[in-house]
């Protein structure tokens, strides 16, 4: 019994309006299972990285209750890295260098003691990748929920479509959404997206927000109002961890409503805030139970008339 | 005893991806006294128009219970137009045209009658007006709510600086307070403002919601999730309309504490919810208050957890 997470274990190298970075710790599985296990004991990670990844990273995952049975490690070769620079408002960026190294041709296998997952996470990576971590488990998890972005919308079309089929909830921007869809109305974007196969839409809006659509329901929750945001990398990865996180816990106790859904994409949003407000997922190795309680009370009386 | 609003009143043209309409009613004034006379029964104007300004529109203002006697109308001149063109994402827009006409030289004069006002909504225009209008009350109004925009930062600050000290709320959008602070949170933004002056700060931040401030304490309301928006030209005003219209309205019963300018957030989005579904102005004319109620609701629902 676990939550899977499949995803790129990389080196990022950022820069924002108020800090420059070499190489550090990135990688959507990285922000996701992080955040993801400040709610679960127990995750499994499917991933690649090269010789390059740090082996005292690798421990800390360990500590955190993330088996790393799934992880590939190929010594001859280098970890997927990425940069970035953000622009003045922090909501849009370019790419300065993407090296797939790794991910070039991965081939994620999922072990046997894998195989009694019940939620499955997957990180934004090209849709067979995808695909072929839902169609290797024998038994369909209880809820599968995955990440994409507009570059597999550009150039794996079909691809995307044959696994949008297989998952239950996606998240995306609302950019994509619109780009997805080919509808402008967030409202309309939604419903025809749970006609490509999720029952769940989550449309991030970073600063401005998550929404999160069920048939004709939706429900929205705001961004923290952080006093100061540091760096925005992963904010939308470690969402989603804490998203699927918190619901894999209570779906120990419970069985999951909407009503669930929408207390997670606030718990998505509290530990997105934390991420934001340190370079990289520093702001993710020690949150404290006390500390999400305490913020998820702030989104609570942020928006309570 | 009446709400005071001072503003344009004038014509627009606007094209949006949907839309391209010639020339049809528009100004900060319409907009506004169109919303807040959705809660309130007495409305005093001091505007200026041409006399090519459609007199079966003045009386249509009449029926809404708009008291046109500060109402310049200047027979030989010509209104104020402005013609703009959204982009793709509806959230950005050029001016095409900006035609200033009646308003180049406009000294607005507050009749005896209107020397009675309550509430003050001063709507975007030189600070040196706002602040003539100000001026010329004997007594200073229990409320006093203005607007403007990036473009008198640049061209009048030290007129901004005079006008925003005798103000109580600021409404501004997101960008423009980053502009007049120097601060890009919007935490520390609004801190910076309140000590310009405004002791509540107003952030408008278009489909994406909006915020207000007093000291450290915020609340944030959503946008509502239209199924088409049509044309967005008026919303930040309408939005201020349905705000002090509602605390108008509501400082007759009793005293206003922060919990009901939340309140009166969270009214304005609605009436901005119902200008943007429909061109120019023409969503606020037959807005019924069961219509308001329904959407207030919805706006609960949609955040609540």
């Amino acid at each position: 019994m676990s939550l899977l997470v499949v995803g790129s274990v990389a080196f990022d190298a950022i820069e924002t309006p108020f800090v420059k970075t070499d190489k550090i710790i990135g990688g959507a599985a990285t922000y996701i299972m992080l955040s993801a296990s400040c709610f679960v004991d127990k995750i499994h990670l499917i991933s690649v990285v090269g010789g390059d990844f740090p082996k005292e990273t690798l421990k800390l995952f360990q500590e955190k209750g993330i088996d790393l049975s799934g992880l590939e490690i190929q010594e001859e070769n280098k970890s997927f890295f990425w940069s970035g620079k953000y622009h003045q408002d922090l909501n849009s960026r370019d790419t300065l260098v993407t090296e797939l190294n790794v991910l070039s041709d991965f081939n994620p296998i999922v072990p046997d003691k894998y195989q009694d997952c019940e939620f499955l996470m997957l990180g934004n990576l090209t849709p067979d990748v995808q695909r072929s971590v839902i169609t290797q488990l024998r038994e369909r998890p209880k809820l599968v929920v995955m990440d994409t972005m507009n570059f597999w919308m550009d150039t794996a079309w079909d691809s995307l479509m044959e696994t949008l089929k297989l998952v239950d909830v996606l998240t995306i921007n609302d950019e994509e959404a619109r780009q997805l869809s080919g509808e402008f109305s967030l409202y309309k974007a939604a419903l025809k997206i749970q006609k490509m196969g999720p029952r769940f839409v989550v449309i991030k809006k970073g600063e401005h927000g998550a929404l999160i659509f069920h048939k004709d329901e939706y429900f929205f929750c705001p961004a923290y109002l952080s006093i100061d945001v540091i760096d925005p990398t992963g904010a939308g990865d470690t969402f989603a961890g804490g998203f699927v996180g918190y619901l894999y816990q209570l779906s120990k106790q419970r069985y999951i409503a909407f009503e669930d859904m929408k207390a997670a994409l606030v718990f998505g949003s509290v530990m997105a805030s934390f991420c934001v407000e340190h370079l990289g997922p520093l702001g993710l190795y020690d949150v404290k139970k006390s500390d999400i309680e305490q913020r998820f009370a702030i989104f609570r009386k942020m928006v309570t008339i």
